[in-house]
């Protein structure tokens, strides 16, 4: 689906022919979403764009910002988490969308409807009068700006995620939770490749390097560049968080084992050698005065009792002090 | 709340009318520490501050100097620890103040009260007429330079609690601490995305970039950023010995277990064999020469046991050469 | 076998005689693959390629592109995996191209047959007459896109197997695991060594440094560039899902001995005590009233028989509240 | 204590009145060491040193060489290790000295005595005329020279211990020695943050920057300057060392608690059933052909002895194949 | 020992007097090999080299070229490997020439014997003429690169000793792999700070930034760049094989430990229960109907071995199934 509008400070049109929305006073913003390349490639060649930026809104390329003689090609992408999914490449879903930002003119071109632009097609279509005062670079802004806010709230998600691993890890670490630091892992390396190269993007934009990016505008890129270097510290933070979680994970497991282990040797040490001593007094020596006397004597069953609860009792207080109970 | 006044070396006024403070000959000091985003930005069009600047006020973003036509802006931070809270950003509580300095003016803005801002504010205001001598590129240094040696505190904070840390693993390790050495480690990642931006923006600052910044303040500015180089350089450090002490943990409980381990296995060794035996003299062969006929020999239970009691020795030797009691 | 062509959009003709080749009016190519040194030599005097330039593409030096006066030198390198092999530099299997770039030549050497070489003569040859319409700086792009496509689905392999190794982990780990994993990272390591310098050499063509590569043909040495930035990336992505692995690999093992150890705990705390207790009633004491009398008593066995289990269920009841069973 | 001499090739006088030694013909070098700031300060006067320079005497700030309109000020510091000692803070003691140098004159400042400056001075005092010829900057040269080889000495302390620890855990890993391991290591990162900035300082004067290091002198820096590169190379040497070192501890545990486990292992699988069996024959069933007959055949008891015999024998074998014994 | 010749491309002579040979028209090559500092030093006051690199020829410094007004220093290190020392800097053993390369002479001082000096020297004084045509910088570019060549065999020393080490973990970890990868990681990092300073020493005479090396020869410097570029990295790969042996060897141990104790637990866990029962029926419980009446059971000795052999039957078909057999 292609749309085109033309307005000012004073008002806005639409219009169905390109080429005349084009050359029509005010800035022209012409909106294609659609997966048919020749649609797209067709508003392309209006403006005179390189089919290779073209083929770049269907393949899966980094964020980056190209200066043309006539225009400037931005390419963003949006980010969600997808949980769930099995294979890396679907895990971090992304959708890409090319701004090509000329001197009285904005293209957008993406291959299925993008919420961000819509946002910023309606604010100026309907209401918003303000924002009509600005040129196309402004525009762009607030498409750039919409894209960037919605990271945080991936980056929350993680955050969240990684919190409520840390306390599973402390409430009793297993298999789950090794699987889901290792989701959260990849999550962030798959979203470290959008934040940084988007990062590089825009601030060739808040530079000013393109003269299609007024001096009044580039503060704003700056703003948003800002918050990009904000998120691309964040997500360096996360990674270094899932690794500290790793390391809890490691020590619990490790600490468990040595706890389980003290029962184990403290329970073998005291009833092992018991064990032992009746097994002692259940063997069938008899005959002469040499051979297992002690079974007939009048308190030797008390007597071995008492000795085995007191071997015990002192076996128990020693494991205690040494903290092993 | 907002303040203003207008110092020279001579003496000092208070000034309701900020229009008026400002063109008042002398260095002037804008002081507003409010959460009425309103008021902030009246005080902000008096001196000409861009909007997004006041935004910066409100909202969390890395330290920086930006340069803008008539004024520079420094955005730094104060930060305090707070154990014992849940959530990762709760932990380093940091609070922002931006500086706006002009050629013969100073504005400070921040949300809330800030005890650096005040100090310097009375040291101007009530006694020290050595500061009233330099412009308002001084008083920001003397505000920046107290935000900056409030850090060492935290710091100071840090390494005595890694200090107990190691001190508690040796002492054997257990649950508390791995929690304890975590919190450690994601304070020293809050922190670092403090003082790191901090650093480049004090060096702004200190190259004399902004023409605001006079050629004799620069060398105070290189101070303050001597000391946030060391501050950066700390902060690597104790992560490096946060690093360290978790490796001893690992190390400590994995040397625990080795040692539990021998222990059991020791116990096992030589109580087990002894079991055998005696089980075997427990048997019920009877009937013919060749079942059982030691049972009936007259020393027959004596030498079972010198024997048993033989073995364990032997054996109780060969562990202790081996290291293993 | 050396073969020379030479084409315009017009029409392409072969040519026995490289020196008369090169004087023809259009794009000459000349094609050698043979590992008869002597051969590649005689082409490369022809033009005027250096001894050393030969020798690079006998020996296994890294990609790279030299400016020379009168040509620009790419080399370039195919890769593929060879799995099963057992020395390390028989992993990954690369073959080198040098692609020699005049103002209207192009030499291709190499010392055995390359496939992504072949595709593109055989392109311009039999049939597409738009890439005649391009000078020699295109036709090697051409050659280059074809190398660096290929190292896509060596990628893809890698992907594949690190999410094979990760599902072998949690059904259980064991060697073969563990030799995969190390066979994936050695993979990566040298692949690495293979994309970063292709990276830093295209850049020089995407530059636009040598005069032999028109500003038309720029933009698509740019586009080849973002691949192999894309590619570099994904190499440290699946490095360090490889790290994420054997993270992993190494926790599943600690988690397995954690439960194989409260399995045996669990089992020998609830059986050895009351092995203890059946023990002391084997014992054959006799004599007297207060040797054994329990042996005696009407309800002694059903009695100690219902004790036991009580204290077997008590305990069962306890472990499996504190998650040992 | 301050001091002050003024030399040439051909002499050397004291002086009492810093302002007629520095206005003195030849060299003048004022030495003060004393813990007194006032008269530090009184010495810097004399020479326009700003008061700042002078507090950094006294403040533990990192080594740096700052230039100023009419002299350099270089600072460096010894170092020197002090075992035992328990808080991080004390374990590097490390003593500053700044060496402030004009066109011609010197000011060496310190808060306590400096053998390294008392060496070059007395060898300037006492004898050597060779050292006189050459101006402040060679005599600084000469202080810093002897401060960084102090360096070498405190390195090769580092590497004894190294190589003890590692001797140490092939020998049997214990507490101690994990002890010492994160006491090298931290040694090494505090010794790291004093020869990195030295390096950066000294690489200014070898540069030749300041006006007050002749062209002559710059050689004898840049031999300074490849021995702290040097030096820096070494300590990050050392640190890899300390991680190998932790990793053999590490894995020398590990493996021996696998060795511990065989044993426990092949004991209780060899011991275990044969107990079961001795017990099978411990039963009191009796009464009808059924119940244990066995117990009365004339050979039953050898044959029974003879067949557990057999079974440990075979067992044992196995786990001798296995590489459990 | 010192030599000298002057060569052309017509011929050879060689020298007694130095000064003689240094005025004599042609290449003069002056090669002094000895541990005699004053005949190093004789030598160097010949060609007007600093008393300073003589000394580097003594100590032990970095690989590096300096530039002086009238020649060109290059300090290179041949290295060998000398397994089976026991002190770390024993064991990569390096030797160092200083290469002085002037306008029209080279002087190369050792303190001993440089095969890689003299295997050129012998070949331009006894054949080839070839070499002879050319000055003394690639005479100079001649023994860099043999030493270099060298560094190749080094690192396939190092390469076969980490695939033994891999083939020999897989095989089961012992102490012995363990020094033997620690060996192997300390030859790499002592490697490494020879390769790293060699590569940028030569970079500079690639750059062709020293008059003395002439436009011709850089092209073969570049060479010998590329070779160093590719030895860094081989380095940096192998420190990273060596890593993943390292933590092959961990997870191997761990493994390991693993079965070891499944093994122990399922013995325990059979056997130990039946343990439990054969000891209940041993008890000496008698008189009174309700005391162990089974012991008299026609089939009660019959069923308890059935029902034994049964519940062990059922336990080794679930470990079987969990995979702990
Ligand atoms: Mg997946
Ligand atoms: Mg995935
Ligand atoms: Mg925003
Ligand atoms: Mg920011
Ligand atoms: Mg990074
Ligand atoms: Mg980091
Ligand atoms: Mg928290
Ligand atoms: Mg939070
Ligand atoms: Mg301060
Ligand atoms: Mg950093
Ligand atoms: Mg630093
Ligand atoms: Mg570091
Ligand atoms: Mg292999
Ligand atoms: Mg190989
Ligand atoms: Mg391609
Ligand atoms: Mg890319
Ligand atoms: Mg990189
Ligand atoms: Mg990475
Ligand atoms: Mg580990
Ligand atoms: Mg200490
Ligand atoms: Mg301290
Ligand atoms: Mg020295
Ligand atoms: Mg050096
Ligand atoms: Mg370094
Ligand atoms: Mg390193
Ligand atoms: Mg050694
Ligand atoms: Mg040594
Ligand atoms: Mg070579
Ligand atoms: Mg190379
Ligand atoms: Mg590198
Ligand atoms: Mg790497």
């Amino acid at each position: 689906m292609t749309q085109a509008i033309v307005y000012t400070a004073d008002g806005i049109d639409r219009y169905d022919d390109l080429e005349r929305a084009k050359r029509a006073a005010g800035t022209t913003w012409v909106r294609a979403e659609t997966d048919d390349h020749d649609e797209l490639q067709r508003v392309a060649d209006v403006f005179g764009i390189h089919p290779l930026s073209v083929e770049d809104i269907h393949r899966d390329v980094r964020p980056k910002t190209e200066l043309f003689p006539n225009h400037t090609f931005v390419l963003v992408k949006t980010a969600s988490l997808r949980r769930g999914e099995t294979t890396f490449d679907e895990e971090l879903r992304t959708k890409q969308v090319g701004l090509f930002i000329g001197s009285d003119w904005l293209v957008t071109l993406s291959v299925s409807e993008m919420p961000a632009v819509e946002v910023v097609w309606d604010n100026i279509e309907n209401g918003e009068s303000r924002a009509r005062r600005f040129g196309p670079d402004f525009a762009a802004y607030r498409v750039v700006d919409r894209v960037v806010d919605d990271y945080y709230l991936l980056l929350d998600d993680v955050e969240t995620t990684i919190e409520a691993i840390e306390d599973g890890i402390l409430g009793g670490p297993d298999q789950t939770i090794l699987e889901a630091l290792n989701a959260v892992r990849r999550d962030l390396l798959s979203f470290r490749k959008v934040v940084w190269p988007t990062r590089e993007a825009v601030n060739v934009l808040a530079r000013g390097d393109p003269d299609e990016v007024r001096d009044a505008t580039e503060k704003y890129y700056r703003d948003v560049y800002d918050h990009l270097v904000q998120l691309a510290d964040l997500t360096e933070t996360y990674r270094d968080l899932a690794r500290g979680a790793r390391d809890i994970y490691q020590n619990a497991v490790a600490q468990s084992t040595n706890e389980v282990m003290k029962t184990l040797t403290v329970v073998a040490t005291v009833i092992l050698p018991l064990t032992l001593v009746v097994g002692v007094f259940g063997m069938n020596f008899s005959g002469g005065p040499f051979n297992m006397p002690e079974l007939g004597w009048t308190y030797g069953y008390p007597a071995i009792m008492l000795g085995m609860a007191a071997v015990s009792f002192v076996l128990l207080v020693y494991f205690r002090r040494e903290g092993w109970l």
